[in-house]
């Protein structure tokens, strides 16, 4: 262990929430920080967690029939100014490569931070007629856009790791309904998968993703008071088929533009996770996603030793069958110093096994998001143990959708939107009737802005918070990080 | 279908190779050109390949206790300089990032060929004790290298994929001993997954890897008589330990330099694969990696078409559950047509099912490899496709194994070498002293050079081809891609 995460914890989640969030990542060995300023290094227990992801989203992504694909890295300058609303949105935060050996480029190539404009060059020429459609591909992949603000591991890196889908079809119909079908992955992953509630609508048209027609989004909150967004997915309508000449030619014979959608889940989202579920004692992570899900200690002393360690090693190759199981039988550390590095490193289920309980054929089951500990007999361990990950897994997200909930107010007036946000942050239901003035004139006066709102609900009876006519919908507000 | 693979195959391999191999990979749809120059895009039945290698390969890395990470892309220029070697190898092919947004950076950033002077940068921080040891870690990325010959997709490109292996030992015993385990890994993988057979041994000094103390490769032969390096394995001594000041306090409590190694299996070994086993009429791919195992194709007239068709459904919906299937009931398309697509793309079976065999409850298997075709019963048909799979896989690295063995020579003189060379290319086996003086004379005569030397070999009763002394080593020597 390094020196860093030898030490405990100090910083408290409730006082001082940036810094507390820097000691669990550094801590907890799940992440480091680089020489590469605003970048960071993803240390194995932080990898896990991404691979873990990513291989749920991605067998969900097989079965709604979307292929993996992979597109270079780098975009020439050119192309990346072909959509004129998508290089005005990227072009400050693109890093370009100028020199390569010995030699000047000819023309700056784009370290990719986002692949429309390549990825799409390249598929018009695959594409010909209506029995080539629907084209569904999707990369796993890293990106770099050059923020200028602080950055905090996973929540803001200069480098970070995501899928972009990227998706075409004949018909506005068909590329709408796949919105549904998407989200719903991305809902599945955030809540089965990573314990996090969140509120799914459309982005207001000024915080529509650059380039498209439509966001809707999947907004979370932290426990500093500041919104976040998750997952995204935008309708692309025709603006790049039309830019990129993406044409085919339909069952009439007729030349047509493609309809194309796009959507993403990066590892921003592992920062939301850790930010939400952690405590002050470090990581906690889902079973569903860490690289560790069960710890066994042995408790030994020196007559009982050989024996006790004889029969963990039983139990840990039983359990290794199931789960994502380690035997810490390290001899130099007490067992007091494993279970203070195993909550710090966020491993949900401990089992301590001692000469007491070889003898009465149990161990003793301790959670690390409620400390909470019983005993269970040996012979059924498997199953004991499935159903703790179980139940710590769903209450993590309980206790996030509760904490979510606590934390939205509704806001009946711009004064009492403003009252809310000061005192209390976290996420505001706000009137509006979908005027982007009165999402401006919000904004100003609240320092907030429109996360997104609720698709489908029937107009409320109630009027704009800012212009005072009739509300189109409720929509999410906040402070965003 | 694009236009380009709607059109067959019309080079040969025999007669040019290197435009054949361009219209496999493209007709195949396997991969593309990009708009960025020597830069290749990865399409689907080209990258679930790699899906397919890189899950293999993880696994057998999980096993063993390696563990992923990712480190940024980006090496700030004064970290690349600290290894004086390494940088030397790799400085004419960087590509570098000087620019972000409207800023010129204060130092240049190198874009990853290989990440040992980052990641070393970073782990020296994380290792202080015995303990810490052996630290292995893995990263699957992206790596660039701008060289600037002809590029060929797979084979050479300025962006590939890989892993890339580190790992720290505190004794150079033990970090001599993880060679065998990764190169038998690579073994397993080049054979029993890709169908490769390949020569496996160091490589000369002059050869060894920039910054290593030595180099240990798998060496394959090209069908045009070329050799190709495969996946390597490198020691790296404490050369990097010392630039880095990877310093670790040893049982003992004294201060020791970490002993390393470095190993890595690129895509290109994809392009090695396609090559090696492909034909006239497109692609051929192993069963173990081709993105579609089997593809069923109904035979229909109007008659039985419904019948037929239902019956195909459910027998695809059988083969579904074992292995990777299609389905082609496209009906636009005739028979002939499907079997030449499907057959470009290298998918290694094909089960035809028409009236008559729905009649008999059977169904025609066509190996892609030799064209075979047998009669198979429906009632057991998951047995029998398994066998046929696997029966293919095996023939491929059979007969990949007989061409290698077939074009590899012994070469008793220098002359005889050389004429090797220029009348049959492949690879020759040549005495050698070991002397580096010997090995520039070699190359000199004949262009071509030692590609590596088993070890482990007894002393050979023979004389240095270059300068008559005895022998240390037969050495395979060969023209290399």
């Amino acid at each position: 262990m390094s020196k860093a995460s030898q030490e405990g914890m100090t910083a408290k989640k409730k006082d001082n929430f940036d810094d507390w969030y820097t000691q669990v990542i550094l801590k907890a060995e799940l992440a480091d920080y680089s020489p590469v300023s605003g970048c960071m290094v993803f240390r194995p227990a932080g990898y896990a967690i991404w691979e873990n992801i990513q291989r749920a989203t991605d067998i969900e992504f097989k079965k709604a029939g979307i292929a993996n694909s992979y597109f270079p890295i780098f975009i020439p300058e050119r192309l990346l100014k072909k959509e004129a609303e998508h290089v005005q949105g990227f072009a400050p935060e693109v890093a370009w490569v100028t020199q390569a050996g010995s030699s000047e480029l000819d023309e700056r190539l784009a370290i990719r931070p986002t692949s429309e404009t390549l990825m799409y060059e390249v598929v018009s020429k695959w594409i010909r007629s209506w029995r080539d459609l629907p084209m569904r591909l999707n990369q796993w992949n890293n990106v770099v856009r050059w923020e200028f603000k602080h950055p905090t591991p996973f929540l803001r890196s200069r480098e970070f790791l995501w899928n972009e889908g990227h998706t075409l079809f004949a018909t506005r119909a068909e590329a709408d309904a796949e919105r549904d079908e998407i989200l719903g992955i991305y809902r599945k992953i955030t809540e089965e998968f990573m314990a996090l509630p969140g509120y799914l609508g459309r982005k207001s048209k000024t915080e529509t993703f650059a380039g498209a027609e439509a966001t809707f989004s999947i907004e979370h909150l932290l426990p500093d008071g500041k919104a976040i967004q998750g997952p995204d997915w935008h309708s692309d309508g025709q603006n790049f088929s039309k830019a990129f000449e993406i044409v085919f030619v339909d069952q009439d014979g007729d030349k047509q533009y493609a309809w194309q959608n796009t959507w993403a889940i990066s590892t921003r989202e592992i920062g939301v996770m850790l930010a939400i579920h952690s405590d002050d004692k470090g990581a906690v992570v889902p079973p569903m996603l860490s690289e560790t899900q069960v710890v066994l200690v042995p408790i030994v002393n020196d007559e009982s030793k050989k024996a006790v360690l004889a029969e963990s090693r039983k139990l840990f190759e039983r359990l290794r069958r199931k789960f994502r199981v380690k035997l810490d039988d390290r001899d130099h550390l007490t067992p007091g110093r494993k279970f203070n590095e195993w909550e710090l490193k966020g491993v949900p289920l401990r089992i301590e096994f001692g000469p007491r309980d070889m003898k009465d054929r149990q161990a003793v089951l301790v959670r690390r998001d409620t400390g909470g500990k019983r005993v269970a007999k040996l012979a059924s361990m498997e199953r004991e143990v499935a159903k703790e990950l179980r139940a710590i897994q769903a209450s993590l997200l309980q206790r996030a959708a509760k904490a979510l909930a606590e934390e939205t107010r509704d806001a009946a007036t711009l004064a009492e939107l403003k009252r809310i946000l000061s005192e209390h942050g976290g996420i505001a239901r706000v009137p509006w009737c979908g005027r982007a003035e009165c999402e401006a004139k919000m904004k100003e006066e609240t320092g907030g802005k429109i996360l997104n709102f609720p698709i489908g609900q029937k107009a409320p009876k109630a009027k704009c918070i800012a212009c005072g006519a009739d509300a189109a919908s409720i929509a999410y507000f906040g402070k965003s990080y």
